[in-house]
This record gives C-alpha cells, structure tokens and sequence, in this order.
C-alpha cells in the first residue's frame, strides 16, 4: 500500500528524500500543490481547503497513510485532516519537537513561514514538551523566494539570514528547527551565522525518522509517482534539487476541485 | 458604469490609485486573488484560467471595462481574455511600452516576474514598436517578496537589486520599465543602483493614464470595492502601502469557482 505524501510545491520532496532513504521498499504518491503555492502567507481556512482536497485525492489513490510534507498545512490544517480522513495523517510539528528537544538543552530558535509562525503550533508543542522551555520564533518569508532563485549561498542570502537570526543570536538559542521544507538547502549560511555550537534540527529527517520507528523495513525498491497541479515544466529542473539524484518513476498534472 | 480592475493580489490598488487620480468620478471594483497569489510563476493556462474566473466575476457586477492590473496576467492572458469577454480589457504591456519609448531614445530595460519575462510579451512589443531598439529583460523574482516584507530600502534591498540590475548597467539602459505593480515602492532603491540619468517607468502610471487620454472627466466622487478571494484579514494593513491614504468603500470575500 503506497504512503501519500504532500506539500504546497516541490519542497516536500525533501521528505520523500528521506522518506525513501528510511522505506526503500514503499511506493509513494506525492503532490505538490504547484498551482496554488505557496501556503505560508494564505490563511488558515485556505489552507485547509486546499489540503482536504489532497488528502480526498491521495486516499482515492489509494494511499494507507498520509505525511503532510508541508510545515504550514501541519500547523494550519493538521488537527482537522486528522478528524476527516479515513486513514492516519502524519504532521511535520511532533516530530520536528521531539528532535528539538533530543538535540540539546538550551533555549530552541524556529523559523517558518509568516503563517506557520503566526499559528504558534511549534511554539505551543515545545512548551508543552518541556514547560519552561525558552523558544524564539521568527517568521523568514524571505528564504523560500531565495532557495526557488537559487540564491543558496553569497552575501545577499548572509545578510538576509543575519538579519532574521539576530534576535536568536541574542538569545544564545542552542537549537534551531528549520521548520520548511526549503530551509535545509540554505544549512551552510545558515550555520556560518550561527556558529556550530548551534544544532540544526532538519524537520524533513524529523518527520521520516518519527515515521521509520514505527514500521519495518523491507527489502524489494519502491517506486515514485509525482502529481502536481500546475503545469510540469517549469518545476522539473529544481525536482532534483529537493529530491536528490535518483529516478522519478512518474510526472504527471492533475486537477484538483479548486485548482 | 463602473470600472473592473482586477491583479493576483493587492499590488493592483497601485493601479487603482493612479486611476481614481485620472477618473475620480468613477466606481471601481477591484478583484484580488489572494488565494492563489502569486501569479509570477505559475503556467500561462492557469494563469489563464484564474484570470477568466475573475473576468466573469466583474462582468456580472456590471463592470463595463476591465482593466489587468497585473503584469503577470497582461504578459499571459490579456490576448485571450480580449476575445472571450463582453467587455474591452485593458492589460498593461501596451501602455508600458509607448510610455518606456516616449521616456527616453536609449537601450530600455524591463524587470518583471519569471513569467512575465519568459513570455517576452515586453521585448516582443517594444522590438515592435521601435525596431532596432536595445532592450534587456532581467526576471528578477525576488523583489515582491522584499517588497512585502516590508524591506523597501537598506543594504539588502539595494544588493538584490544591485545583482539584478548588473546587466542593465553593463548595457547603459536610459529607461527602466517596473513590470510589476509591487516595483514602484522600490524607487529609492531602483534610482540609487542606476542613476538619475535612468529615468523610471512605473506601468501602474502608464496604464492609468493611456486609459485618461480616451475618457474625459466628471465631477461626483466615485467609490471604491475591494474583493478578495482569501480573507482580508493579513492584507488590511498593507491595503493603504499600496492604494495611498483614503477610503476604501468595502473589503468583502468573495470565492471563485477554482479559489
């Protein structure tokens, strides 16, 4: 039975990256929501929307579970699709907490989208997790726009994460979850800026960890089918950016009821 | 009879600023795609297709003229939407264009979205219009985001846009056409890279204003109706960053068949 996997764009497929790596043997359907990304600035009923129609069309494909590879839709839309949907739907928030919390004890930085940081679910779920917890949450809509230009590294992508960080820097944060798919592309600045006594926790790897203890593994490969809403071409460069060298079994559009 | 006027988000008040300036009198409805914004890179056909539902949407509301006050969607739709629609529509390449040629005699350069770039709807009119004539079109997808971010000047700011605009230097560009409703609040800026022998074209001016050459004017104030089609909330602070100081009618949500 093939896992469902989804994101507003191409930048879940950072998830499926490790999701593969973690369950060779596993057929994935994954869907980017190309023609309606991003998410991060759209609000919470939106995003809900547009996420029930992915989960109605990945259980019709017959997917046994569903990872929402999308920080924004896990901090929006998380709770409801769990209550509607016939089969269980995995979030990026528990995960990415719980490596948090594993990979030291000082206070813990996120960054996220406008919309993932305005909805306080990362930030509520570390206080819960370990009361007392110092976190500092600040929304960086700038580095997903950097990451699609291709800007991973130079002094432009510096000085926008200098910027960002500074409050973190002040706050001597000993963790940082990069709480968007696209963040783990920009590590090597983002480290230079922070130093490495800084642990960044990858919420990609989180996710497909959290998700590998619970099940065996396998041995026979699996395959990739990939449906995005908007029109291939254009995405198809960057997949392997997000993906890794590796083959996509399949690229195909599709229309979602709103899309 | 009022006036349509429609964009992939709230860049388009700039355009409606420039034309309650030319057309006081008139009614205006203005339609912002919040829920699927941006439009700068995604496909022709869905750009197309989000671009009719809107048409339609106005239409019914009695508009008697549409104005595309998004560049994205002029580059991409207007051609089609031309011929489908009861009523003239108005995109904004072709006022771009005689207001970049009346601007100055030297090499021109246009900056836009990726999609408004890619489709060369620019280079192809202005190579029409004046053949011979020099032009260089950068796509330079990382300004609305800096725009909306509220980082309108300062050293990032004027690095982005110092990278992007290197080519246009090297070709010593007497005009820049700002093929964006978001590029005019990145003059400073803009000016401050290139000199003050480059003289700016801002298309949401040009628009408004081959539109006041083919009306006259009367007297009564007209009003000002803003549909949105994710909720209103976010985008109210930043509705006056655009429009200017004054009153806006009514702010309503509205949903479209595919939004």
């Amino acid at each position: 039975m093939p896992l469902g996997v989804f994101d507003s764009g191409i930048g879940g497929l950072t998830v499926v990256r490790a999701l593969r790596a973690a369950f060779p043997a596993r057929d994935i359907l994954y869907v980017g929501d190309t023609a309606r990304v991003p998410y991060g600035n759209k609000s919470a009923e939106t995003v809900l929307t547009y996420s029930r129609e992915i989960v109605d069309f990945l259980e019709k494909k017959g997917a046994e579970r569903i990872v929402v590879a999308c920080n924004t839709a896990s901090a929006l839309a998380v709770p409801f699709l769990a209550k509607a949907a016939n089969v269980p739907i995995h979030g990026m928030i528990a995960s990415g907490v719980t490596a948090a919390l594993e990979a030291g004890e000082g206070p813990v930085g996120v960054i996220g989208t406008s919309a993932t940081i305005a909805s306080g679910a990362y930030q509520q779920a570390l206080a819960k997790a370990r009361p007392g917890l110092k976190v500092v949450a600040v929304a960086t809509p700038l580095l997903v726009p950097l990451v699609e230009e291709g800007w991973l590294e130079g002094e432009v992508t510096e000085r926008v994460v200098g910027r960002y960080l500074e409050p973190m820097i002040r706050a001597k944060i000993r963790v940082l979850v990069l709480a968007c798919t696209h963040y783990p592309l920009l590590k090597t600045v983002l480290g230079r800026v922070l130093g490495p006594e800084v642990k960044m926790v990858d919420s990609s790897e989180a996710c497909a960890a959290s998700l590998q203890s619970n099940e065996g593994q396998r041995i026979e490969k699996g395959g990739l089918k990939i449906f995005l809403t908007d029109e291939p071409g254009s995405f198809l460069g960057r997949v392997e950016s997000f993906l890794g060298k590796g083959s996509v079994g399949s690229i195909e559009r599709i229309h979602l009821p709103h899309s």
